[in-house]
Parts: C-alpha cells; sequence; structure tokens
C-alpha cells in the first residue's frame, strides 16, 4: 500500500537501525541463551531493550551527563542479570555480553533492500547507537552505508529535532529533501514534525513471534513498505 | 623502507584525505580550467589550497564561528577570483566550482589499497572536510570507509588533539590501538603526540609535477610507504 510518489524525492535516505535494519530480539536472545543455557532468552532480550528509553531519558533530563549507548547498554545489563539471578558472570562475560549489540544480524531483506536503495540514494544510519557500535555491526553484516550518522555526532538523541535537521545540515539539503526510514510510528512521528519526509517498514516481528507487533499503517508517512525491497519498489530503484 | 612491524598492529586505521587519498591538485586545476579556460589552473589551485590553513586559523582562533570547510572553502574562493580577474561567474557557476572538492578522484592506488586494508582492519576518514563533503566523494569515486569521521564530529580541526584522540574514543580503544595514514608529516607529527601509530604515504605530485614535494622518511613514524599498496603489504593485509 503506497501513497502517491511525493513530487520531490528525498536525496538522502536515513535509517533507523534496531528494529529497522537488523533483528535486535533473536539476536540478543541468541547470545544470551549460548551464555546462560536455563535463561529465557526472549524475556531477557525484551528487559534489556525495555530498559533503553528509560535509560535515554536520564540522560536527555540532565540527571546523566552525555552517554554512549555502549555504556547505557551496560548500565541496563547490571540491572536486568541481577533481576535475572546472573549474578556470577564475570566481568570478561559481561564485556562480550554487552557487544551482542553490535552483532545483531540484519533483516533478510536488507543487504539487497540497500543496495539497491543506495544505486540513487546517499543511504545513511540515524541511529541512538554509538558510531563504533554502527561501524562494527556494517562490517560484520555488510551494510553498505554511505555515511554512518548517529546521536553521538549530534550530541542528542532521537526524537529530539536536532538529530533529523542535523541530518539535513549535514548534506546542505532542506529537511524535505531527507526521509526517515524506520519500523517505530512514533520515531516517523518525530522526523515528519520536523518536516522529513518518512517510510514505515512493517517489521511484525520485532518483539519475537510470541508478541506480535501493530503494523497498521499511518496516512501521515509518505510511503508504507513491507520491507527495503518494497521500498526500492516504491522508490523506482 | 620500513621500520620494524609494531607488536600492537592498530586495528583502526584513519586517513587523512586531502593529497593522501584523492588528487586536488589536478582535480582543481582541471575543473577550473573547464570553467575559465584563460587561467592556469595549476597556480588557481594552489592558491585555493593556500588559503586553507589561514581560514582554519580563524575559525580555532575564535575570530570565526564553527565553519564547514564547504564554507571554507567559499570564502577563500572569493578572494581567489578576485585575484585572477574572474569577477563574472555566477552564483551557480561558484557554487559548482566550490564543489570541486567534492568530486576530486584518487590516487591510482587508492581504491585497490583501501580494500586490502579494509579486509583486516576498520578504515575510516580523519579529514577536516566536512561529513557531507566526504560522503559524496566516497560515493562518487567509490572509497570502502567503514565510517566517515571528519572535525565536523569532533568539533575541531586536525591538528588539535580532540580529534586523534577521538577516534580512539569513538572506537573505544587506546591511541596506540589507532594509526594515522597520511601524506603531511605535520599530520603525522601531532597524530603521534597523542600516541597514536603512524604511516607516511608519499606524495611526491601532491602540488602538481611542477612543484615536487619532499617525501623524505621520518624515522618516528611507524611505516613510510609509497602508497596504499604498499602499506597493504607492510601490514600483511
Amino acid at each position: 500500500m503506497n501513497t502517491p510518489h511525493p513530487s520531490n524525492p528525498a536525496k538522502v535516505l536515513a535509517f533507523d537501525v534496531f528494529g529497522t535494519v537488523v533483528d535486535w530480539h533473536s539476536g540478543i536472545a541468541r547470545e544470551v541463551q549460548a551464555l546462560c543455557p536455563g535463561v529465557d532468552g526472549s524475556e531477557f532480550a525484551l528487559a534489556w531493550r525495555t530498559g533503553y528509553q528509560p535509560a535515554m531519558r536520564r540522560v536527555m533530563s540532565g540527571e546523566l551527563g552525555w552517554t554512549l549507548i555502549d555504556d547505557l547498554h551496560r548500565l541496563i545489563l547490571e540491572q536486568i542479570l541481577e533481576k535475572f539471578g546472573l549474578t556470577d558472570l564475570t566481568e570478561t562475560q559481561k564485556q562480550h555480553l554487552n557487544k551482542a549489540w553490535h552483532r545483531l544480524d540484519p533483516w533478510p531483506d536488507v543487504v539487497a533492500g540497500l543496495t539497491r536503495l543506495k544505486s540513487r540514494h546517499t543511504i545513511c544510519t540515524l541511529s541512538n547507537g554509538n558510531i563504533g557500535l554502527l561501524t562494527h555491526m556494517a562490517k560484520r553484516a555488510a551494510l553498505p552505508w554511505d555515511c554512518i550518522l548517529s546521536a553521538e555526532v549530534f550530541r542528542a538523541y532521537k526524537p529530539d529535532p536536532a538529530t533529523y535537521l542535523g541530518v539535513a545540515r549535514v548534506f546542505n539539503l532542506a529537511p524535505a529533501e531527507v526521509m526517515l526510514v524506520a519500523a517505530h510510528q512514533d520515531d516517523l512521528a518525530a522526523a515528519r514534525a520536523c518536516g522529513l519526509q518518512t517510510a514505515y517498514i512493517e517489521r511484525p516481528a520485532e518483539f519475537g513471534s510470541a508478541h506480535p507487533k501493530d503494523i497498521s499503517p499511518n496516512l501521515a508517512n509518505t510511503w508504507h513498505a513491507k520491507d527495503l525491497l518494497a521500498l526500492a519498489d516504491n522508490l523506482g530503484c
């Protein structure tokens, strides 16, 4: 289902990463279960991810100074390890587990979809993940970004307008020449409020097959696509 | 000619861009001459580049606020157009000419050299050029960066230590795990003072064949290589 093609095609496509490009739920669940066989990996992954928004709010409120997502992930990890009764992990094991967020696999359509989209657009990340994390992830998973942009560049997390408008400023474009591509309506709404075009990507299994996600379209988005291959079709790539 | 292989190989190779990766002199000279056939393209390119360091000093001294290199290039361009008697260019022509810095060609060894180096290292830019410029250049010239880092990320120009140490911080590494690769001894000396490894690349024609450059080795560098293919040989890539 598509809205009409906008008259002004976006020059830059900026992608949300966790959930939109990579499958964090399966990746984290798999790594936790490999390290701690008795644990429910799915529940552990959901708990870890649930701690993410409150932790970022602590930074944005000023309670914490500017903090990389790697370090926020570690703060949350300490809390949920205790909750799940996993108090005997070594420091090395904890560091390795925390880096599981660097080792997430892309959804099956992603590498082919990005490669097609890159042929006619500049493609970049716009993630709250830090630059090092996004670079390691891209190298491991062969994600063909033209450029890695992050909250770390703008010193603000999404949905702060400084992030969406920052992409336009980096490329010396009007906001309407940039499109945010994301699987989350709140992220897209914040980008739209800044004047960006928006593309919603369905990721019904983002939270695992036991927790299907609402993937209803919002007609306010410029595009609604099943995956990145469908978005490439929509954009004529 | 090589110094011994260091015991601690660098995980990240950060590359200076103008002169080290791309041939700014030929590129600018060619574009100026195409636009203004009567002008000495080589002299124009040298004058434009000569304005670069003083312009950055005006920013770092606080006389100018933080300014992207695209905008510094434009400030300098206005001065040298007058000096070369080219006062009849249209605004569109000036904007196009200013973007010639986005359209520079790599030296012949670069794409193959970077591709080999990328197989065993994370490769990124560390340039005073802005992110948009470096992204456009990489896309046009197929430079396979893992990540584009720039003065724009660190809000400081090289040789400010914040830039060299910023690369280490982004990747959560010790300075000695990062190597600056550059064709300029002053850039390398500043990186070395921050604890980075350094590799000097010979680019004898950086200023044009009429102005050969001193490419004498400095034994303080970790490596001295003819080009990026030789550096890949040195690093076992």
